[in-house]
């Protein structure tokens, strides 16, 4: 089959081994596939990983050995692959099993291939009423309500969320299904302009807030200013949501964290029920996300284009 | 009267003069007041605070204009000096008030003096059941229940508090009051040997926990390798606490923050009633924390002893 393999540089194979699914494990026809920000930093070297990337798709389920109601059936994907045995799983944490491995990300082929498999508890039959192009956002949609999974936001709360990026948008509109008071600070007027056109509030003035006047922050951007300015703006035992991850370590100011008694709450995958739900009832926007279509052949300019400053979602389509 | 008084350096006045206290707020002949490490930081440097440090204290109510039931009670303080008006206050964040002044910490003199000055509302009166050694506990072991306040400790918990400092040991006490799995992880076996005695479990090896197994850390030593410890420790989805403020920045890989969706919660002043029914009702013990008494004009020698590594409790007594 084809796929895009990377060892050190991502290349295109085009007669890469076609995956036979383990017991428990589905094989899936990918038919389309998002870029995300931890594929370019896989590219550049995050977590040394060896193997196909790739972890947001929709595919149709062609083997399934012991659920043949899965067969034919167009899925959305957990990324996190546990074998639900473990102390963690059977707390109810699976994608924090220590055995884990991770769809495209941690020892697992990923999703810019033809094929892929996933074990049977992963698979999110899809409704009719989402579309190929909304079903790629299932992944990064479920991670956006982590957010409310982790904390209770408030209808009056005086919410900002920092960074316009692809997981910003979508973490902002999840956050306004709460009714809070949320606000939106970016650096870029045509991503920012998705959001106006849905009713958000956006502004690109860091200069915006009250300094310590925000109950709950989500930080976006995975850099240090993102992070300075989440500690400025939030108040005293207000929420900082950490949606992104960083490179290298931070320098950070613990004793103001102590001082003002603020919480700290990191925040990765999420649950993926709610999020088909929520495309499936047209709640949110996922479509003016994609900048851009090209197909697994040309699949490196596909990443190219995805690692350019300020690209939105660029997508990969098997078929 | 005496006070220590702080500029730059500590120096015993025997001509300060005696507050005179504004409306609402009471004159307090101060009986004995403890020296908490944050003291110790204030005379290296800490908020460049100029005046008398010291907030950890019990005393007797001499004036209190409009409050005749007042007079005469022996009470402890709450420290944090706010005036109730602002938006902050009416949220019920009394304690985080931008306009507050904190006792013997930031422009208001504090306990190690003849006499100090609080608004009413700070005092608690305290049953004769506690006497004044355990009185001058009430101020951080509300700082130790604060934990209580932020964080919903289950029963099956496994918790670490690390530190046998002060605050380490009023903390684990409380933790314990939860039922959890308690194990505190400190340096010195005669500190240690307290709650040895109180018949909780203690270690000095860092080696005996299983990295990611901790549903909830403490951390209460206020020192890079604490936080380390910390980090290494708490489970996926777990809890560290920090109850101890740093010297200056630290370097925190907030990448496994996001990873793990580890939560921290900075945790500084807390609750007086609950600490003063935990006393009255003998569920703590404080007295065996006591290392030594100074009167008020040994005070430099008093802040000298517990400067000294390792060194428990010591009392400044006015009367």
């Amino acid at each position: 089959m084809r796929a895009l393999y990377l060892d050190k540089a991502l290349r295109l194979e085009t007669n890469y081994p076609t995956p036979t699914s383990p017991p428990g494990e589905a094989l899936i026809r990918v038919r389309q596939a998002g870029i995300c920000n931890t594929d370019l930093e896989l590219v550049k070297g995050y977590m040394s990983f060896k193997g196909v990337p790739g972890h947001e798709f929709v595919g149709v389920v062609e083997q399934a050995d012991g659920r043949p109601d899965l067969i034919g059936q167009r899925v959305a994907g957990e990324i996190n692959a546990a074998r639900g045995q473990c102390e963690t799983c059977r707390a109810g944490r699976p994608t924090h099993c220590p055995h884990r491995t991770t769809l495209g990300i941690d020892r697992r082929d990923g999703t810019f291939a033809d094929y892929l498999t996933l074990p049977f508890e992963n698979l999110h039959p899809l409704p009719d009423s989402i579309s190929d192009d909304q079903a790629v956002f299932v992944e990064p949609l479920a991670a956006a309500c982590e957010i409310l999974q982790q904390v209770h936001i408030h209808p009056i709360d005086r919410v900002v969320v920092i960074g316009d990026g692809k997981l910003g948008l979508l973490c902002a509109q999840v956050l306004a299904l709460t009714g809070c008071h949320l606000t939106v600070l970016g650096r870029h007027a045509a991503k920012l302009s998705i959001l106006e056109k849905l009713g958000l509030a956006t502004t690109t003035d860091t200069g915006a807030f009250e300094p310590a006047s925000i109950d709950l922050v989500v930080e976006a951007t995975g850099t240090p200013g993102g992070w300075e300015m989440a500690r400025r703006l939030v108040r005293p035992r207000g929420t900082i949501v950490l949606k992104s991850t960083y490179h290298g370590d931070l320098t950070v100011n613990l004793t103001m964290v102590v001082v003002d008694e603020v919480r700290l709450v990191g925040s990765r995958c999420g649950p993926f029920e709610p999020a088909i739900r929520l495309l499936a009832n047209k709640q949110i926007e996922v479509e003016a996300l994609i900048q851009a279509r090209y197909t697994l052949d040309e699949g490196l300019a596909a990443f190219e284009r995805a690692a350019a400053r300020g690209t939105l979602k660029v997508l990969v389509l098997m078929h």
